[in-house]
């Protein structure tokens, strides 16, 4: 088996261990921080049948082309049961089969919408910390875990279509607000005009979305030809330079780290407070309080009080 | 001012308190538990245009006529940012206005997904406590979000329309899972039978979607002249009578309740450990941390460590 082979069979399994929060998703977290680069985490959202998976291709193919160490992640919040995703692997797969600089890994939701939300970052973070240079987040939809999870990102792409419009219409704020680069695909359509006239209106009713200083522009593409796949590029450059050059760059990393500590404080405290015997307590406290018209209040409280007593 | 207005007025105040968490939010809380019967929740979702609101209407008016004390709550996931509700709550009130005994409020995502799907929660509860004989919980979308927040219902009805075939193909697995009782509305378009059939067709293949005795129906209506809205009326009945023969309806309180507890347990310690000081000692490790390659396992490490010695 040789090196690569390797490698990316112990990328995989780390990054399983991470998705299942395994006793080494600790120590693999810990380490990918500390000896993680900083990728740039790039989210592509949208409406179903959008076109996102192919226009991600072509900017997997585009980056792996030149030399960047690459990685896809398609999370599928929508399938909370099955927990199989549903987006193009397979397609996918051929065209990006038989790049050694290319990674591919779907993510779907086992449980909680948090959760997953929170396991894509741990996921960038353990890709981090295996020097690539490049991720990309696609997820279905633009509800708003979807939204969660594009804060994940550093830039978001947003891809619609000519026929978009009752989307926008429907998600016309937390669109337009987490939307850093649109994308305008299939642009041979009809409508294409109307579509990019009235996303310009909304964008300019708006002005300032955020306090970098950045016009969200909008590009039309045709994913399936890899037409407009260029200007998508270098708007992705040009955001780059802007974070950076406004020290924006430093800030994200720091508000992950933050929110990261948060979570492991709050995990651990309530991982030390539910012993086996305050589970049995709580048990007791229920079947009790099923008879009466109890309140989980003063089950909590109780909790609490044993707690201070010991 | 008469007696009713006064009492929905403090109604109003009571779920405002409680969707903003102030002060008094626990105590109402607290005492809406102790003093509440057992509302029917029924969650509502489906598709944007599939007719929901239409729906929630008529069974809104059906339910008040008779004589059941009922509140509509519409929960809107998708603009985590304005906080404004893009539902037809205009449309609503002229249907419903008049009624004494009917209860509209909209709930608008101001920050995490958890959040709302929680506040949902404690908004039922508090309408429990005001003696609702029912709960409609109205979502828009079939993302999961919606799922989690149809998870607040006793029983969950799906609205689609002859159209929707691209939304059961992209959420397949979480509307089969997560639905009780199917709607197509709209019944008098094309495409009407494919639906009919396509919905059976997965229901049979799913055979037993939960370990309750009960097969999925599949119910047209049109909404906008009531067609089909008492056949939804005997099917939400003939739900409610199994879940009360199952002894499910004790199950899912004690759940409930069990979660909550869990809830306000992990609040109360994570108040209690983020006191001033400790936020200072956290900004001061991330300001140090963003000079060389921290972890953020290392700074919880330090905190929770400084707490063992406190």
């Amino acid at each position: 088996m040789d090196k690569h082979i390797r490698h990316i069979k112990q990328l995989a399994r780390d990054i399983s261990e991470v998705e299942n929060g395994g006793p080494g998703a600790e120590i693999l977290l810990d380490k990918a921080w500390k000896s993680g680069k900083f990728a740039f985490r790039i989210g592509v959202t949208g409406p179903p049948g959008a076109g996102k998976s192919t226009l991600v291709n072509w900017l997997a193919a585009s980056f792996s082309d030149n030399g960047k160490k690459t990685a896809v992640i398609s999370v599928d919040p929508s399938s909370p049961f099955t927990g199989g995703a549903i987006l193009g692997d397979r397609i996918r797969m051929n065209t990006l089969s038989g790049r050694d600089n290319v990674y591919i890994r779907s993510m779907a939701s086992r449980g909680s919408l948090g959760g997953l939300s929170m396991k894509t970052h741990d996921v960038c973070d353990i890709l981090d910390g295996y020097g690539f240079d490049i991720i990309l987040i696609e997820t279905v939809g633009v509800g708003q875990i979807e939204l969660d999870i594009a804060q994940a990102a550093d830039v978001t792409l947003t891809v619609l279509v000519p026929e978009s419009g009752d989307d926008i219409q429907a998600m016309k704020a937390g669109i337009m607000e987490i939307s850093d680069i649109f994308i305008v695909n299939k642009s041979d359509r009809h409508g294409v005009e109307a579509m990019v006239t009235h996303l310009r209106s909304l964008i300019a009713l708006r002005k300032k979305y955020s306090t970098l200083p950045w016009e969200q522009p909008v590009i039309r593409t045709i994913a399936t030809s890899g037409k407009g796949v260029d200007a998508v590029l270098t708007a992705l450059d040009k955001y780059r330079k802007m974070l950076e050059n406004q020290q924006a760059w430093h800030s994200i990393r720091g508000e992950r780290m933050k929110n990261k500590v948060f979570q492991i404080v709050n995990e651990t405290l309530s991982a030390h407070f539910w012993t086996p015997e305050k589970r049995k307590m709580l048990r007791e406290e229920l079947q009790s309080a099923s008879a009466a018209q109890q309140s989980p209040f003063r089950i909590a409280e109780k909790l609490l009080t044993s707690l201070r007593k010991a």
